[in-house]
């Protein structure tokens, strides 16, 4: 079979237990279906997740292939190249290739002439900016912030100058068990009028999502422990 | 009634057309079921598109807000202020709030107590993303550059150094029309060795999405005239 003719299909999962059947595009569901081939961070949650779709898989009966942050380029590269079925990518949670290993396996199979195929579903990114009410013409994502305190204040105070400069509205994350700290140093480092938006369990029952200048967070504090965050400035 | 017990609903929408059946979660239809009040970019293309997708509403009794650049901020402040019951964000392509005016609406409901409810939708640069190979862990979308040439090149090229620099995506996109000019000048400001990705029609049958070195597209120009593209650099 020549490889051009394979897909690889990107496969959004939830970001929030029980949340499958809201979140889900039913090309999602389609995808998932038709595939019995899948490269995963996480072969415990995947097997899982498939399993909570109740589509009449047989879950045994599926190939999964580890991809996660310690695997070697070469063995997905193998992978990909020995495939003959077409096959899907599924991150612990939401949009696999954002902020997650799934980058690699798409590089590669751009390289081997791999058509890949990214499908519809929640990315915690996209529904902060989304509800921030901050800049969407212009924003940039940084994933985690250095965990050095000195260090991590300095990027505080350029993500907030850049975000001024530019209109262009900054995004980041946290640990789940380090997002108070996280607010804390945020509230102390930045300006007064400068604007921050919480976005917290988005697409859960909890979900809490509010922007407010930081001198209104500062006596309305949220508690964010383990809690999964996305916090933006603007 | 309180405005605290309001919604407002961000609503994404289709980017290709009868692609609704695919990209659309069940949230958003459900949501749009149990809407009558919509803030949209469009009401030619909003009518069109709740239409589509045949929930036997009875159009012509939806009341729809226009929201568009042009819309002076108070005006919408005062729709916002005056409703009574939830209402939706609905912009012209996508994902509300991202790349167009639904954030003004946003930024006003939170200023007013109004919770925003974002929901899972296609977003083309989000897809495009997913589907470059490029990295996820760190990007920034741009919006349309400079149209000026000589600044058109001088943005490419810190947009280059900022994606070495910084190990962060660049993302950005052209009015549709420009694509191939665009594609021309990319190719002969940036380095041979950078990596781009050229995500066109994404989400239609027409899709085409690759990531090679800026030297590989020299020879292999796709025709991008008229048709929706997002440009990533990595």
């Amino acid at each position: 079979m020549h490889k051009t003719a394979l897909k690889l299909f990107m496969i959004p999962t939830v970001l929030a237990d029980d949340t499958q059947d809201q979140v889900l595009s039913p090309g999602v569901i389609s995808a998932i279906e038709s595939l019995d081939i899948f490269f995963v961070e996480n072969v415990r949650t995947a097997r899982r997740f498939i399993s909570s779709l109740r589509l009449g898989k047989v879950i045994d009966e599926l190939t999964f292939i580890e991809l996660n942050k310690d695997t070697p380029e070469a063995e997905t590269y193998d992978a990909l190249k020995r495939l003959t079925r077409d096959a899907g990518v599924i991150s612990e949670a939401g949009c696999p290739g954002i902020a997650d290993p799934g980058a690699v396996a798409v590089n590669l199979a751009h390289q081997l002439g791999i058509q890949v195929v990214p499908l519809v579903g929640p990315s915690s990114i996209l529904l902060a900016l989304m509800a921030s009410g901050l800049s969407g013409q212009s924003f940039a994502f940084h994933g985690y912030l250095p965990i050095d305190k000195v260090q991590r204040k300095k990027m505080i105070q350029t993500l907030e100058r850049e975000s001024r400069q530019r209109q262009q509205t900054q995004l980041f994350m946290e640990t789940p068990f380090r997002n108070n700290q996280l607010l804390d140093t945020l509230l102390e480092t930045c300006q007064p009028d400068t604007m921050l938006s919480i976005a917290a369990d988005i697409t859960a029952a909890t979900e809490f999502l509010k922007t407010m200048p930081v001198r209104n967070w500062k006596s309305n504090k949220p508690d964010l422990h383990k809690r999964p965050v996305i916090f933006s400035i603007g």
